[in-house]
């Protein structure tokens, strides 16, 4: 199991969650880059190793059409992006893509700048040996946050690329798909770079910050887990919920202790 | 251009969408079944073949996996809706299919029965000579309204169901899909009943009732416009807003006004 830090972030910095992590015996870490850059890209990755937790994510690169162009701000955050991972050991660097541009309604643009911010990106990432994960996010983002809304999409991505890029799957995003068992046999073991749980609420109060701990809402999470399980998935399960209304707001070390309950009973 | 009455729901009743369409010059209606319950069937019916209105549709059958099995209750419920459907000359009844069945996680068994439910509903309809219209909703309505939430679905059921069964297109549920204009050309005209348009607003403050005037959001409508056309489809265009904290709080004939004016400039 590891513990993105999405999940207790108005709560810790990335040092309380490495810490966290060891005393409830979590084995692994995915910070998000805010945290990495307030704790400092060298000390963490030292606290990280010394605390003998694998990485199984940096998050995130991406936002491919944030300024309607690849600029180089763009392409060069991306390959610090690419070297932060690199420092801390990070298993892949999740990539949030990006939706429309800002007051454009042309998603096939949006699509091209994507894949094309992508290519560009694995292109350096190659030369430093960190594997690139798109994560496909829920329909529901396309305008907003990422304009890769289904694995089938991902994969198509990936199999115009090649080599050194996969997926980041995380239930919240793909559980409704019924093309989802087609296409994670599809991706196999080397497309799926990382797996992430949460759970989706009945009812979803908020678009963005209303994700529920495993087993607090319908998705089917040890199915959709044995699916990567029998095509060869063998990394850890990231932890990685967004909930203002609830564990935002509770005792992090009730969140970390409910998680590990919550990946034995309910993952 | 045609009113779906949820636009005005929380304003005007049947009678007066009725009266309303005719005084903005709008060619057609959708009821709801409610609208349609409280007017009474046979007074709607006279009322807008008397307005000369079109009917673009009824809304709604389906919610095949309401009680956990397909008992009594909800079929003769189907029927009676296909019975509507015929008594006000519809061009479609739509189906919104029902999500989860309580308490469950079992999407494939969701999908099972919602299909057999199609199948049955489809078989009456069929005696009547009512085309059954699946609407594929958003999948953020995949849980809690509907479990079929792209186009392909529900075109794989169609093949499987045969004819007299097709889809209610609505640019809001669909308009993220990569794969939208292979299925519009896979559909073609036989299998789309009815084209649904409103918009996605940014931000969306609410999954459900949130829903923007066409040119208020991202959606391309006249690109997905020439694709259904492409196809052959030459309906009626419904509008169907649900927008609690906006346009069901206005007054309705400033609704219809700029559904009319927009349905110029932006659809």
């Amino acid at each position: 199991m590891s513990l993105n830090t999405a999940t207790v972030r108005t709560q810790w910095g990335l040092a309380e969650c490495i810490e966290g992590c060891r005393r409830h015996g979590i084995g692994g870490i995915s910070p998000w880059r805010d945290k990495l850059h307030e704790m400092g890209v060298a000390a963490a990755a030292t606290a990280i190793r010394d605390a003998g937790l694998a990485v199984s994510g940096l998050c995130r690169g991406g936002w491919f059409t944030a300024s309607g162009s690849l600029g180089p701000e763009v392409l060069d955050d991306n390959r610090r992006a690419v070297d932060e991972a690199a420092e801390i050991g990070a298993a892949c660097l999740v990539m949030v893509v990006g939706g429309l541009t800002d007051g454009s309604r042309d998603l096939p643009g949006a699509h091209a700048l994507v894949e094309d911010g992508l290519a560009r990106t694995l292109d350096y990432a190659r030369t430093v040996g960190v594997p690139v994960a798109i994560e496909p996010l829920h329909p529901m983002y396309a305008a907003d946050r990422a304009c890769v809304n289904t694995l089938s999409h991902a994969l198509d991505i990936c199999d115009r690329l090649g080599d050194g890029i996969g997926v980041a799957l995380d239930v919240y995003h793909v559980w409704w798909d019924p093309d989802l068992p087609r296409q994670i046999a599809r991706a196999g073991r080397d497309r799926i770079l990382a797996f992430h749980v949460c759970d989706w609420l009945l009812p979803t109060r908020d678009l963005l910050t209303d994700r529920g701990m495993m087993g607090d809402g319908v998705i089917d999470i040890p199915g959709i887990r044995a699916m990567v399980e029998a095509v060869g998935f063998d990394g850890l399960t990231e932890v990685e919920i967004f909930s203002a209304l609830d564990w935002w707001t509770r005792d992090p070390d009730d969140v970390l202790a409910t998680m590990v309950a919550r990946g034995r009973s309910a993952c």
